[in-house]
């Protein structure tokens, strides 16, 4: 079973995958994508994956067959286990929970060697709604409180496998990145009766200079403190607390919008590895155990994905501080990416 | 000049270089070593580095020639700069300072291709010594709150210098992963007058599990959250709060004990990149600004050091959510490693 544990000094939960257990010689590769005979997100090999949980596939084709357009899997070698017990418990001066929560896999498309950004349209817009529905059917279980979704491109980045897919999991916790921004977005609200992120994205499009794309009703900047060279942070223009709330109408903008966005990052930093992060409300349908901190939670938060290409490394200054030293700056890298040329 | 830039919605500081502008093309060797014609850290090559601000070197040489043992010099391309003003604004919603602070290399050994773990012991506690040494003689410029000396070992943990270094940043905040673990030592001995780090390392001795070394007043073990596979912790036993307190006799004491890890960790993982790091007390000659926070800090904080092997990639899961899926237990880790033949 995997565990949650809780680690009282760096006031930190980490997630401890106690089955898979990891021998000094399985390190050495991490670098590397699996090398494996046939991919097992591609078309045709289905029956190499578990059971899929959801799938958007033609409608005379039975689940686990060919015939699909994006498909979600539970991870092979999920770090979390969706029916693992409740236990918590201390450990002394720690804590530690039972590793419970989902861990999926959503295939963006049955072909190979095709990336999210050179998807068609109406395939990206397959994967956006592919994270909405998995939003909306995790939140019926009120154990999970956060579901983070997020996307690995690229070996240096992350990823396993050569073929685009995203990853979603759901956590019983909320991780402290997001309750950092849910109670600062929180705090703002209080003071001013305003969303942060509103007063943010106009502060942004007043000030110019760090912007990067507004168009069809979503905007795109390089935030005034991007810890890496050519971060981007993307959100709605107007608000919406939660991407589970996200109008079909908006997927389509919206899917247009990111596919402008990828091909930029694609075209100027020579197909970079990048993670893709969707920053959302927590499982509202939750609600009962948190009601103070969730009670303006519709007004104060509001959905945003962060893409950190990575081109630099993480070093003992960055572990060491919990702050980041970025060699160039925001001002100079959302200039690069406004100039991009998409045909 | 470098900028401190502060982001309302994560809460954190990033320092924006200013000047080494990277451009999109320079970002994409990030993971090679320089390579020069000569290396700036060897003996003989004094020239081609910044004046040296401290070096054990033989009496009748003089500064900036060979003859030393340890030799520190501000960074070439410093990410803060010791001259700088002491502007702070606010720029709308988010904060700047000027990037004022002091940025050093401590070459470790005037030799080209040894290890720190290869060192003589002598040397290695001069490398010791000269931490000890900058942090005293930085803590005399009260602008400097938090002094972070690191040491990044291989590429792919961010050296880009092959010629073993340390770095000394000091900076004019406490970083946010610094004040987390202030806090909650600080929190722990108001409860129950003792110090968090004192009962961790006594509960670990009694757990055995974790344990990989306790030899001559000092203790190393897997922390229970390990974050990163073999990732290792170690204090002194005795009660310290600050690494600039350490005496000449512990130091010769630490210098066989970090051998004797860094030995363990080089053989089992084959000289694996990893990061080092020494957490410290703040600079409490900067004091009178913080009295609530330091007043009990030689009692509530003990220094120690964190060395992350850097084997398994960070990806969008852990920027995301800001909490670590480690794939192997620190339990084993520690076996591992406890079992590990030094001669």
């Amino acid at each position: 079973m995997p565990e949650f544990r809780y680690d009282p000094l760096q006031k930190r939960w980490v997630i401890i995958a106690t089955e898979r257990q990891a021998r000094p010689s399985d390190l050495h590769d991490s670098a590397k994508y699996n090398h494996l005979e046939s991919c097992p997100f591609c078309e045709g090999n289905e029956e190499t994956t578990p059971p899929e949980v959801w799938a958007i596939r033609a409608p005379d084709t039975p689940p686990n067959s060919p015939g699909w357009k994006v498909r979600v899997v539970p991870n092979k070698f999920p770090a979390l286990k969706i029916e693992a017990g409740e236990i918590k418990k201390g450990v002394g001066y720690y804590d530690m929970m039972d590793g419970v929560g989902a861990h999926e896999v959503i295939i963006e498309t049955p072909q190979h060697s095709i990336d999210l950004a050179d998807l068609p349209l109406e395939q990206i817009k397959l994967v956006l709604l592919s994270y909405r529905e998995r939003l909306r059917d995790l939140y019926k279980d009120p154990r999970f409180k956060y579901i983070l979704i997020f996307k690995n491109h690229g070996k240096r980045a992350g990823a396993s496998l050569a073929h685009a897919h995203s990853q979603v999991i759901a956590l019983p916790i909320i991780p402290r990145n997001v309750n950092i921004k849910l109670s600062a977005a929180k705090k703002h609200y209080e003071e001013k009766e305003r969303c942060l992120i509103c007063d943010l994205i106009e502060q942004e499009k007043d000030t110019q200079t760090r912007v990067i794309l507004s168009d069809n009703g979503f905007f795109a900047f390089a935030p005034y403190a991007s810890r890496f060279p050519f971060e981007v942070f993307m959100a709605p223009i107007k608000h919406n607390y939660s991407f589970a709330e996200i109008t079909d109408e908006d997927l389509e903008r919206f899917s247009h919008f990111l596919r402008n966005i990828l091909l930029r990052i694609k075209i100027l930093l020579k197909n970079p590895p990048f993670n893709f992060v969707l920053s959302t409300s927590p499982n509202t349908q939750a609600l009962p155990k948190f009601p103070d901190q969730w009670v303006t939670i519709k007004h104060d938060y509001h959905w945003h994905i962060d893409i950190i290409p990575r081109l630099v490394r993480i070093a003992g200054f960055e572990w060491g501080s919990g702050f980041y030293i970025n060699p160039s700056t925001p001002e100079l890298a959302a200039q690069y990416l406004r100039e991009v040329t998409i045909e």
